[in-house]
């Protein structure tokens, strides 16, 4: 039987769980490909780590790089992470006419580009399914069983550490901070956060899905990000009576030759499956003319779920060395001479509802004044709820807008802001709810 | 630019769906295959009818027979349905070495198997995404996507027409004639229902994805099959009372060398994301042992979601023409020779959890017999609820079990009813829930 020989560069949680699928499922795999995928080398700085596989004498070595330019190597699995060294052996995998899967979303978002472009012209494929969504086949599915749809619209959960987070605040009305702490005591996330709760992992996603989805080159810097460390306990409860859930979501469209692509904390009514999806989960809607709203959920990380969509993508890679062909499914999804850059539109232009919160000093005319100001905008006010309880001597108020543009809406909260008839800085978070009118 | 020419066998709802993709997004599939999905011939009795699509002059012809062997066609989409002349002419297809797309779900359950051998000797492939779930991509995610994975158990919601009663019923209290009417009124089930609402078309399905999961050749005949048309308003309101809805679910399981293969009402927690599955929507949970659960959601049928899966199998067989390929993914997921059959277990030897209701006749003693012979056979009951309201004389009395035996819950059942202290046959639903004890 034919072997496909596959070269794993680092050996950290997701390397260990490739490794293990490639040895311990590897006739399972064989009795599904026709072929084996053979673990030939796994390179790792740590040779004396305990990770609970035994693998063949010769296997294991310290050295990527000679690892990448070895002959008899099919496949190079980019496992290492972050976007210096990886991107290096990447680069130098495409060069030697290797074949490359990874899970590298911050590299492939930043770098996809240049590096789709790189393996196209040494005619290898470049995989990518574990960078987005963990097992979910969202890479897959945008690029083949789609190909029929113009998609319109995609919005994602799709980083566990928030969506764990988010849940936890919800259900236990724990702060942010508490939340936070809970989550990296248990593994859920990094000592430092900041690439999970300032939305920058959701961005990645969602760059690489919306060039995927459009056929437009990945532009990860015009994509707007908000994360979630100001959520407090107090608007989830506010968004509960309003009949929403709080989530991290990414949003992104596609419509009069422009695309919106934002990562903010969002409410979304209960009745949209997305507010189902708790804990550490991930889901996907896509929209598409001919399918309508589609849903992928899952888990979205992990060792073994990751591992899962990287030996897709080897299955995937070995099948077209049997057939000897490559480039069978473009990268982006669209043949490359018509991936055509679209705009994607500043936060300002787009418009949405709102949910406001002010802590309103306990005053005659607070309500008028702000209400005036956000009127003097054009942001029309759908409902206000204002409570008796005080918090350090103010009250919140919070006001559901119609639909309102972003830009008035920022010009109108610097104005309240300015105002000395607020405590605190005004919150604003966007609702997504197709029922509301407009 | 290399065209694929497309011979399309049955112009009906979803053909003409097919056609109009073909037709209308020619250029966007183009765009992504790098290669035209060229509609050569379209074959229907009916010439006459407005499909509200402009063929191009001698493209819709009578004779689907001259189609399948019109030489220059490469692609034959089977649209017709039933497993009469649509089997002939499929095989007639591959018995001319034409590739060939089906949705027939019918067809590929029964004779399935005969098809993928037929195919396999000439070498042609069989495809047929758009035969289990409509626009969800569940045969690629079982066949590409979890190739890393043992599959341990599937749960679907696999047809549309189902789903909506049951929605119906459990919104507005309808019982099941009034819902099924206007279902048909609606056009979500045909004037004859018994395919849909004896769970035939949902055993077609799970037949066919228990094959593509575990590795067995399709077998239809021994998967158990239980429609809806019992279901009353009353049963439903008694789940809401315990947390659960109820929902036509298709179950699969592997475990311990044999299948289990059932079609049959079932409860589900409020918590499980399949019971917020509603209207016709359709959606199918998939264990692997390293993804753990992944979901998809979807519209299950109708014009456009079915055509969209066509087309998807349709850019994957283009694929592999223009790589000179084909067999790339054998028909059922795994490789022939690696086919071996597993039993799929009888009713009787399952076990789970089960809702029971009695119309107990309103004397003194009547709960302890019932109990007294459930006990007898070795069920052990969790909880009962007696409500006060009289029916007929009758008294419900529902009772949830621990989990048992189903060939003991059926002699239970036929004892009790054969005594006089019930009303009326009494009511069965099994129940799927994890968080219950045994």
């Amino acid at each position: 039987m034919r072997e496909i020989n596959i070269g794993l560069l680092g050996c950290g949680t997701v390397g260990t769980g490739v490794a293990r699928l490639l040895l311990e499922r590897r006739d399972l795999i064989a009795s599904r490909l026709g072929a084996v995928l053979n673990l030939k080398r796994v390179a790792d700085l740590d040779l004396g780590r305990d990770r609970g596989l035994r693998f063949p004498e010769g296997v294991l070595v310290a050295d990527a790089r000679r690892v990448v330019e070895e002959p008899g190597i099919d496949v190079i699995v980019e496992m290492i992470g972050g976007e210096g060294i990886a991107r290096e052996l990447i680069a130098k995998a495409i060069a030697h006419g290797r074949h490359v899967v990874t899970a590298n979303k911050a590299l492939i978002a930043s770098h996809g580009n240049e590096l789709f472009r790189a393996a196209a012209e040494k005619k290898v494929d470049l995989y990518f399914e574990a960078s987005v969504g963990g097992c979910m086949p969202i890479v897959k599915a945008l690029r083949e069983s789609l190909v029929g749809n113009r998609i319109t619209a995609m919005t994602g959960i799709l980083n566990g550490t928030c969506n764990y987070i988010l849940s936890k605040i919800t259900d236990e009305g724990s702060t942010f901070a508490d939340a936070l702490a809970v989550a990296q005591k248990q593994g859920y996330a990094e000592a430092d956060p900041t690439l999970d709760v300032e939305g920058f992992d959701t961005a990645h996603k969602i760059a690489i899905l919306s060039a995927l989805a459009y056929g437009t080159p990945i532009n990860l810097k015009d994509v707007f990000i908000e994360g979630i460390s100001h959520i407090t306990p107090m608007d989830i409860e506010f968004a509960g009576q309003f009949g929403y859930r709080i989530k991290l979501l990414a949003i992104s469209k596609h419509r009069g030759g422009a695309v919106e692509a934002r990562v903010h904390p969002t409410m979304i009514p209960f009745a949209n499956m997305l507010s189902n999806v708790n804990g550490t989960l991930n889901a996907i809607t896509v929209t598409g003319d001919a399918t309508g709203d589609i849903m992928l959920y899952g888990r979205g990380a992990g060792m073994m779920p990751t591992a899962s969509a990287v030996v897709s993508d080897l299955v995937d890679l070995a099948r077209n060395m049997l057939s000897g062909t490559a480039g069978r499914v473009p990268a982006l999804a669209f043949q490359r001479e018509r991936i055509r850059g679209i705009p994607i539109m500043p936060i300002d232009r787009i418009s949405a509802h709102y949910y406001f919160r002010f802590s309103a000093l306990d005053r005659p005319g607070v309500l008028s004044t702000i209400s005036g100001i956000l009127g003097a905008h054009g942001i029309s006010i759908q409902s206000v709820h204002q409570k008796g309880r005080k918090t350090d001597g103010a009250v919140p108020v919070v006001m559901l807008s119609h639909r309102a543009r972003e830009a008035d809406v920022q010009q109108a909260l610097r104005e309240i802001s300015a105002l000395d008839v607020t405590a605190a800085k005004p919150v604003v978070i966007r609702i997504e709810d197709e029922s509301l009118e407009d």
